[in-house]
């Protein structure tokens, strides 16, 4: 189970970070063989990353100095979907897209989707809560998943695969390992939620004159359609005409505007659902909260329309030099929050460009610049992340990269209760050290008594 | 803020247990309070109990020899409601109902609702991650939680109200409060997720030939509505026949069945809706799947059917001998748990009588024996429940009641993790101890060095 010459492959990172040797990798292929992994390491205080399909973009997965790699990417076991109960059991090293074509096949769907779905693995998922674009509709990941399977630094296997929809027979410790980036255990299986398959979808695309108008828009939308109200994306002036010009796509809208927004809804009737959707950005259009708007009449026009907004993410992978934020703050905190990064920005770098786009519907916006100096922008933007009480991640986690800005949106006592957490859990601190924070030096490493 | 006098209440518990007097009640007024009170209790290593509204069933709240009790009982603020987000900040002792009418007065609703609406506090709502009727619709409190304060037991202050939808910079400490049933820490306020109203909800009354046949008219009531569905209730023949003699109720069908289910549907345009609803539910008639029929025509047909529903719970109030067993199994177990249930249950008193009532559409009945021997039925029960398994406690939690029967759903691995996380926050045991599980009794008291 572990591999003698090194694929270069582990140690490649996201973007242009350069990659560390890992001093060996370990493959497993089953849960027993990830037991058996850890707690021989544990035992010889050997660090470890845990790696899925290293798509994450905090640096989490990425290799330091002196650890091993344990991939999942031999643990592809994918059960029968349980039609009645919606639900499925798959291993960790399961892409994404592997998990939605086979929910989709049983006439199911799985709430999650994200860019990197054919890389990303279920593991990574969980392990960074991954969000994305139907997170309105559907919840984070957080919010698919029924039970996990997974081994504590230790070797200690916890499995809760039950697919009970309700239990709350003691802790739930499944929530241990969601978004705590492999910090806490390595998962090696999941039970998951899936959804029935909207009967009818369609989406919009509107210019607006203003952020204030996007967030009424937003608020009109969901007293309308209720739970129908699946996607509403938000992309600003610049990386939109970006996008266009990278892409070679028609412009959904003739008008300019100050944003535009692309809304989804998911509906059982297309006639119904459809008109009470169009009645609503009609009504908006007199108002003149949208300047301009087009519905989609089919599903060629329906793909059009997120293409665009897939082609604002293509557009800035294709670019070098940007910083990249990935930030939530609450509605009404937006508006203060785009101006005074605005300045911020400006101030750190006359030279920085702009490239803002994301998740609207829940204040999550990426907030990419391009620029030469990579530190003062981040340190502008999060300070003002800080000012607006927001998170300085709304979907990508900290890693080794936001790391040194945790502290701007989560207190001392709360990172001390981090470190309780990990202390107890990894008490020799092997898996994905020094990933979110940092465990105080002094700390000698000691056996674990307990367990 | 602490009294002398000791009020019966705080030792009264639900149903016919004994209370215990406590050494003292403490109620504070705010967090800063609470914070000190733990504090200093935990440096003399002084035990408590936390008290909501004691409404639970586990009595996890209740008083054992030799605790304080800690009630919140005079923390009961509400912020305004965040319209535009959707949210509202509480603090931990409001009445669910309170929380309920404001934010119906908002124009929105809250997603959880429960029988004890008049007494549980958000609190306890919490730390039991409290269900309900609508969980399929709107999953249980976790699922309403944006974020919490918390006070730990040596008196640090946890806290993260900012209301965010999405927040992935580091550990979310939110969950460890979240069904821990306050082993772990003092809840003290809460920001919680409000939804649109529903624009037009309506619901039927069905009697079906079998469970199977029920959990037919699921998977299809699921497919046809998709999320408008949001209740999928169960109720068995004999405490169907005693809640209607009761409460003098009108039988809502003609026909008798082996079950009987209350579905309904949330939606946003009354006459489709219905129509759809209404087609599948003929459609399960022809197909024999349902024997008779009634759909609510009006808000007072609507009401009629829910009040059916809560006869059950008022009707079991009423009785003396009862014992309760809330568990969830999956939807493919549930035909075959319910024949061994039947069969054990009866081998362990032949005089049991039984009622059988829940939430089919989340796998969790409420499994209720009048008997005479109250620990052999529920060994029956719960033995049954393991074999199917399923969980022991669906939405009541373990606390003292259940806590001999847990090592039937959860593997001593799991046990022995929930203990590290008890060790970890609570180190001297001072916070509900006893509750869920024990801790290895030649633990000696030790001061918190870490934090
Ligand atoms: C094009 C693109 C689009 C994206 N879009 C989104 C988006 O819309 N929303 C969003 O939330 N994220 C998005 N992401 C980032 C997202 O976090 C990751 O793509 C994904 O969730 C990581 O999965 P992975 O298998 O690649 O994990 P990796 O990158 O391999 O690892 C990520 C973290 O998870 C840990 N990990 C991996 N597997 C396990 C396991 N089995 N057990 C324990 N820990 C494990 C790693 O140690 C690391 O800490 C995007 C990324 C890309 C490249
Ligand atoms: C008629 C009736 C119907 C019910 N229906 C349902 C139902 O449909 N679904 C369901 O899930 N439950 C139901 N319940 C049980 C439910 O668990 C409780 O009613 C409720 O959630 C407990 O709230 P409480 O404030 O009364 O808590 P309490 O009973 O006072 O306490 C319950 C637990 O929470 C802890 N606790 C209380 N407040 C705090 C706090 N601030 N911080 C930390 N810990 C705290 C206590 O220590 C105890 O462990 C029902 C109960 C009744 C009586």
């Amino acid at each position: 189970m572990s591999d003698g010459a090194v694929d270069a492959r582990y140690s490649e990172a996201q973007g242009d970070k350069k990659g560390t040797q890992p001093l060996l990798v370990l493959r497993p292929k089953t849960t027993a063989e990830v037991s058996a992994v850890l707690s021989i390491c544990n035992a010889h205080g050997q660090r470890l990353v845990t790696q899925g399909g290293r798509t994450g973009l905090s640096s989490s997965a990425r290799v330091c100095e002196g650890e091993a790699v344990l991939s999942l990417e031999r643990m592809t076991a994918l059960d029968p979907v349980d039609s009645d109960a919606g639900t499925i059991v798959v291993d960790a090293g399961v892409a994404l897209q592997t998990l939605q074509e086979t929910a989709d096949a049983a006439g199911l769907m799985f709430g999650v989707d994200i860019g990197a779905r054919g890389s990303a693995t279920v593991g990574g998922n969980v392990a960074t809560n991954a969000g994305g674009i139907r997170v309105l509709r559907y919840g984070m990941y957080r919010a698919q998943i029924l039970g996990l399977e997974a081994v504590l630094a230790d070797g200690t296997v916890l499995s809760s695969l039950k697919g009970l929809a309700k239990d709350n027979s003691g802790y739930d410790l499944n929530q241990l390992f969601i978004g705590s980036e492999g910090t806490l255990g390595v998962v090696t299986r999941a039970c998951l939620k899936l959804h029935p398959k909207p009967l009818y979808e369609s989406n919009a695309f509107c210019a607006l004159p203003s952020v204030e108008a996007a967030i009424t828009l937003l608020s009109r939308l969901r007293s309308a359609m209720g739970p129908m109200l699946s996607a509403f994306e938000i992309i600003f002036p610049a990386v939109y005409e970006s996008a266009l010009r990278f892409s070679g796509k028609q412009r959904p809208v003739q008008a300019t505007g100050d944003v535009y927004v692309l809304a989804e809804i998911q509906g059982t009737k297309a006639e119904v659902d459809n008109e009470r959707f169009a009645e609503a950005l009609i009504q908006a259009c007199e108002d003149e909260i949208v300047s301009d708007v087009t519905v989609s009449q089919s599903p060629r026009e329906f793909r059009a329309i997120w293409e665009l907004r897939e082609a604002c993410s293509h557009y800035i992978t294709s670019c070098s030099n940007m910083v990249g934020c990935d930030i939530s703050v609450a509605l009404r905190e937006m508006p203060g929050f785009l101006s005074s990064a605005d300045i911020a920005v400006r101030t750190a770098d006359e030279n920085a460009s702009f490239n803002v786009f994301g998740h609207l519907g829940d204040g999550n916006l990426h907030y990419i610049v391009g620029t030469e100096k990579p530190d003062a922008v981040t340190d502008a933007i999060l300070s003002c992340v800080k000012a607006a009480n927001g998170s300085i991640s709304a979907e990508h986690g900290i890693g080794l990269d936001k790391k040194q800005w945790l502290h701007l949106c989560r207190s001392d006592a709360e990172i001390a209760a981090m470190r309780r957490l990990k202390a107890a859990f990894d008490p020799n601190g092997i898996l994905n050290p020094g990933r979110i924070f940092d465990m105080p030096a002094q700390q000698p490493p000691e056996k674990d008594a307990r367990s």
